[in-house]
């Protein structure tokens, strides 16, 4: 077995809530937080926590505007982020493949 | 996209240093700790902690023997550790194709 593609996953992304939220983000421009809490079913600390992580690491941007008369919040992947989950799905591909060689 | 898969993966295993862990016993009978260690370039102490957590689970056995007098310590997987590897990677392959259908 190549350890190589486990040592290169990126624990930013690897933790499974933040695979799912970047693999949401991945699949269309930008979703605002209400819909990917509630498509995640995550609690809204949850999802805030995990947001922060990856938006320090320069993975996702946060806008915040108004919706009627609401606050909106919306998320989208950076170019950055685009890269880095592009290259982690290339990873996870990898080694589902040398496990299942089929 | 189908959150259920996310949802479903086992923390236990998908930690990446558990994960590259539980490919390597998965491919073999058994390994031992030292064996286990050079091949992921993990610290001993970053390796026992892994391996206890996954005793814990109920995923893998560890065995202590002796080899030439000098103390072997030997992992492996157990019947429900192979099981729930299977379940993961199964899990990840249908991550990966929701997200690369080609």
């Amino acid at each position: 077995m190549n350890p190589e593609p486990f040592l290169q996953l990126d624990r930013v992304i690897h933790e499974k809530g933040r695979l799912a939220i970047m693999s949401m983000l991945a699949a269309t421009p930008e979703l605002s937080f209400t819909e990917l809490r509630d498509a995640l079913g995550m609690t809204d600390g949850n999802l805030t926590t995990h947001i922060r992580t990856l938006q320090e690491a320069g993975y996702v941007s946060v806008a915040k505007s108004y919706q009627n008369n609401r606050p909106l919040t919306t998320c989208s992947l950076t170019a950055a982020g685009r890269k880095a989950f592009a290259d982690h799905i290339n990873l996870l591909e990898q080694i589902v493949r040398q496990i299942k060689p089929e």
